[in-house]
């Protein structure tokens, strides 16, 4: 038996670090009654203003600078790894050797090798060791799933994949750990990655890709003065460059099992688009889509109306849809919700499953995230084939 | 000075009370750091379980099964009266003659004589009495109004304002308290109550009234067994029907100062429109929308772009928009909200109110309730002038 | 029996002259083979330049400058009048007294009093006599009709109207007839006679009007030094202003049979919308949307769809519907169509009448364009009623 | 000089047939007038009733069953041929022996080599022979096209490219050319000729074709026992079935100069997708969107509203765009247009370009034509090269 209430920590209180800290204070308030809110124990970041103010915005009882204090803390026994890519393995393998259940964002590692050893180490623990793919936990996302599985829309037979966003558009933003590491370390890893995983989530594993194309559009950006968060607008620039060394647009096409196919595009340079995420599944008995810009609602076409009134419809989702009833507090249909949202609902499958419950679908674990990363080093492997014309 | 942390009490703990007890909890987690949390103390509802619930969720230490048990316990500072209309008259005459401050739901009463009194009780003390126009929290709506204040929109010529639900299309939904009352205290208090407030925000006091209609479609309903929350689907219906009392449609057209005209729609019987509040505003100097089933975002079309690029544009609402930067855990922009978040940024206008701050603008007053269905009164009183044909 | 090749001719080569001379042109191309192609006779237009361009362009035999000289003429057997409103009686009633058959534009007359003449005009001959309701042809319009009757939809509750255009948005737009004439004669008359009459085409004939307001934005305008056509852009400005003597913006409520209730939004001067032109119909069994931006669709919500994928769904009008199978050369869904395609249906539907056909619905007569009438005159009196604030 | 007015004669009275016939009739009513109405001479299909509807409908003095007839006829001075792929050579070479001015379908052949024997006929004469790609006169598509040129966008980095149909989504669809021809002969060859062209365009010449997949999903279809037309509903069915010999759908990726990428995807199984033809242009200061289901309107995003109110807009063309001021006969904004259109500015651009004029840019030549099969070859060449998995 777990102890409860577990004590919890979050490591990174960067952009992402804030959703996690926020998703732990609310993730007893949705669904089942009964799991006891975990303690929020220590938020730890490197530069401290940032664990300070997450820290005392959700209520945590300490920061740290260092994650190994929290490693270490007797009363942490869960953990969200929440920092850079590169940072991932060695805190996922201190933490689970330090008896701690771990939840480590996305993409698992730099490398296939990282991953592979936070695979092994997971291996060697009963800790739960999980990957944060939040977008499995979109209401609309599963309410398109749901609609796969039980035959309304029957096998895809076609998805097409675009996650365009705009962080690297301004060439003034500054260098970061976005812009560092080889070929597929960028718009491919950062966003990409989530991509291939709710394809995955949708299709099934992919079983090949093909023709790959990269390009860098902004070559080298100015070096911060300051800390820079998240996608760093506002931070001061200093005089000096650092060349960008991974892709800012990505182009790609994937197979699944049975003849599927899959068209992806992913971009960090889309003019004007912050966060679009988009889906479109071609299946048997119909067509379905999804759209970040408005995470309330999916299309749908299927051949139930009438010829003479069938169209595309969009539904907004409700409380018949997976994780909206009671995730929300009024909880009636287009009250609306968000990314934020999804991290609650990824805390509460994560807590659940620390604490043996399975109302909701477990996340993802490690090896998961590991053939998460195989499928973008396919991906790098498939770029260098084209036909001249 | 106030006592912190303040002690807070919510009574009534159907559907929208749920939202209020969830934005007590996390208020102190938006904007500026500093504001202590409150303590979340009681929970009040006759139906217990609902009670139950609301406080186990969202962590409130007690539950009332009668609300003056909340307003007579010394340790509740602040309640939200978030019960049927009818009962609002009385709570928070009790809740001020015991210190207490109020945050009352809109309408504020079933009269204005009710109405009158409330606002009277709340002139005898110094306690803050405000009531709940909750939409003028959501982001897209400041963003508009910052437009029409700063001149790129200009002054609003034309508003055109429908607030469209379904709650009452299906004839087997129980008769519940929205159903009961004159004609005005049905779609006209439930929700255009909203709407009306929500043109003055945009374009100033009303001053005239034309030219209304209601009609109601389904004249009777079936009562309900159990207790019915909200809108009460789910609930087991017995045999015997209730008249409904008042108007499931109204519509009805406006005047504001500067002959700046309104038209109103309402329904409560819009089919497959759950929650649909639509604002149109023709201004001087351009155009502006907005749809609560896509909270996130606004509509705009002003002279800026070249004729042969110009065309509606679709703003997704971020961090330099009102109530976006720290008013959410991600808050990059398009990363979606809804109206639960509202609720959290009222919660925190109310409590910073209550210590003295001003960050926020303040929540609207009694009198400005009273004021509100003095124009609700108006409508009524607009009924009986039809041109026949 | 009437004379095959029929003669046709237009008077008034402006803004919708053109639209008809294409679509005599092109009336015998769709639908049933067999109509005898009209001979295009004569355009008539005090603006020689007008009628040059329109006759040359459309194929047409001859202009005229005097519109009289069409009348007159032998070879003449049926006129289109497409000209200023306050011109349509003289020449209508000149018209059916030399035997021609005649579709006049709308507005029918300025006035009641010359309406009725026009309809007595008419009764005393056997010709076709027809008033210009063009948005009757619209396939979407037919299509959302045909839900209504066959009870898909069923009986509409509420009809949500609006006309938003901007053609009198910029206060440089020269004076023209449009601005001329007491109130209801501005954006009521010009647009509004559209909007009443469709919305009567879906619920049947209007019982009541309600608390109609009128406001006028830009009160004078710079005569033009040329001729002004249609919404005048681009002719030159003289130095001197003359009066707008009619509303910009008109807004009101209407009563239909059975209880069904209407509202009204009609602008000349909404920013940024050319020709939006729009219905939101709430019936008993769904939904129903239409929006002239884009004229090959409707939205729908019904039933059909089960609860978990039911939403508003946008259905793009193919061959299945009214009017579009062989009513486009490439008739496949989607394939696009607009105003000026009404305008070719119109015709075939007024040659046809004249040639004893029956295949489309007949266009209305002129009194029904008095009819039409009457619902503005009742808008024009309903403006005096408001209730003060 | 040219013979004024030319005859004119199209061989193919299908589906596109028929517009090609309506846009002769129509094609000197738009533009600049002077160009003589060209005469309407013959239309000659191997199914009669074909050939006779089309005659009788659009004004063609006569019909023929052998194309060989048009081609020897001495009045018919300019043919277009809109038969089935693998017979344009055949026709083309002939018509172009004899004289013809020439306007193919595309795509031009269904191999290299016989487009090259095409190209090395035309090369012979000095006849006008062009291929029709229609979607080149698209108003918006060229209203795109000019912010890309005159740098509002500027230079194309990414485009992703989808045309979604349904035509062959129902596995009760007859077997009709369509399905015939080895790979690359189905949906690349039927409609990502017309993407792989626009793509080309805006984008400049493709440089690369990369990972290719194609999936045939209906594998079999029923022999039609009448004639079958266009997308072929209605026709009635044999027992028998023949094998789909090409695929259903197509995905793949480019490179053009200067590092601008490609993303495509083509269905003719996208279920409730009639004519879905969707560009996303990611430009350097820019971001525009095309959507043929929507023809007289496109999207861009670019810096010049302020940050607060920038986003996504929707400009619906008009008389300021290409082609649409005196191209429609009512041609304010919003009027409404499509395909059907497209086929007269086409017909207009092919007539001019054969009196000598040049007021439209000219159709496309074979040459051109040729290219475009390039690029489809070197997509059916990118297949055989997966990364497996
Ligand atoms: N699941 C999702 O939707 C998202 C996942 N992510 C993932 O989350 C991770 C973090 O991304 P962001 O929050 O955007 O990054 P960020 O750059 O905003 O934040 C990282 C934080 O880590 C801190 N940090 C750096 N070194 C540290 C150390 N040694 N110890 C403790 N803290 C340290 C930094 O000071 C910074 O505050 C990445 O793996 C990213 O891929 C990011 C965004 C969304
Ligand atoms: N600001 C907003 O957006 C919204 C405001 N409202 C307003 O909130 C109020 C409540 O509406 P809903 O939550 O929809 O109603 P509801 O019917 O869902 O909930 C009312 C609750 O009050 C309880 N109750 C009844 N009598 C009581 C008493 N004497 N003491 C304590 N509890 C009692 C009931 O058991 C029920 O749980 C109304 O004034 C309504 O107009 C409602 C919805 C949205
Ligand atoms: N059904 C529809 O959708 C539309 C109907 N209309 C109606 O069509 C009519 C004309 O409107 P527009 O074309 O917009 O006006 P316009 O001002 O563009 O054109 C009127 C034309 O009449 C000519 N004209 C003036 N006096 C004349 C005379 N005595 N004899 C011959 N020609 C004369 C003018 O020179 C001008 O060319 C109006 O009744 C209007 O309400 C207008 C637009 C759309
Ligand atoms: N530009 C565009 O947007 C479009 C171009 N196309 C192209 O147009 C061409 C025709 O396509 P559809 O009209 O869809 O085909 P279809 O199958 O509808 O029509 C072809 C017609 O050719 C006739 N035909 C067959 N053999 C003939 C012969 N020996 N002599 C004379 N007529 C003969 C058939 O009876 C039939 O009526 C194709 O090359 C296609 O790729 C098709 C659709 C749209």
């Amino acid at each position: 038996m777990t102890r409860q209430p577990l004590g919890v920590a979050v490591i990174g209180a960067g952009m992402v670090g804030r959703a996690h800290a926020n998703a732990y204070r609310n993730a007893a308030t949705v669904y089942e009654l009964g799991l006891p809110a975990p303690r929020l124990v220590a938020v730890a970041d490197t530069h401290e203003p940032f664990a300070t103010d997450v820290a005392a915005r959700y209520g945590f009882e300490r920061t740290e600078a260092d994650w190994r204090a929290v490693i270490d803390a007797p009363d942490v026994d869960a953990v969200t790894v929440a920092v850079a890519n590169n940072l991932h393995r060695e805190i996922v393998e201190a933490a689970l050797a330090a008896g701690k259940h771990v939840l480590c964002e996305k993409p698992l590692a730099p490398s296939l090798a990282d991953a592979q050893a936070m695979v092994d180490a997971a291996a060697a623990t009963d800790r739960v060791a999980a990957v944060g793919f939040t977008f499995r936990r979109s209401p609309a996302i599963n309410a398109i799933r749901e609609q796969i599985r039980t035959g309304g829309l029957g096998r895809v037979r076609h998805i097409v994949a675009n996650y365009f966003t705009d962080y690297g558009v301004d060439p003034q933003r500054p260098m970061s750990w976005r812009y560092r590491g080889g070929p597929g370390s960028g718009v491919l890893a950062d966003i990409g990655s989530h991509l291939v995983d709710l394809a995955e989530f949708l299709c099934g594993p992919t079983t090949g890709v093909q023709g790959a194309s990269m390009s860098t559009l902004i070559t080298s950006r100015p070096k911060p003065l300051g800390v820079a968060v998240g996608h760093a607008g506002g931070v001061e620039l200093s005089d000096e460059h650092a060349p960008v060394e991974n892709e800012d647009i990505c182009t790609f096409t994937t197979t699944y099992a049975g003849g599927t196919l899959g068209t992806f595009s992913l971009s960090r340079v889309a003019f004007g688009h912050a966060n679009t995420l988009r889906l479109e599944l071609f299946c048997e008995h119909g067509t379905a889509t999804f759209d970040l810009t408005r995470p309330g609602e999916f299309g749908i076409i299927d051949g139930t109306p009438g010829p003479s009134v069938n169209g595309a419809r969009q539904v907004l989702v409700g409380p018949w849809h997976p994780y909206v009833a009671r995730g929300l507090p009024m909880d009636f249909p287009t009250v609306g919700h968000g990314q934020n949202d999804f991290f609650v609902f990824q805390a509460r499958a994560f807590l659940d499953q620390i604490a043996g419950a399975d109302h909701l679908p477990p996340c993802p674990d490690l090896a998961h995230g590991l053939h998460n990363l195989r499928v973008l080093d396919a991906v790098v492997s498939a770029t260098d084939k084209p036909v001249q014309l």
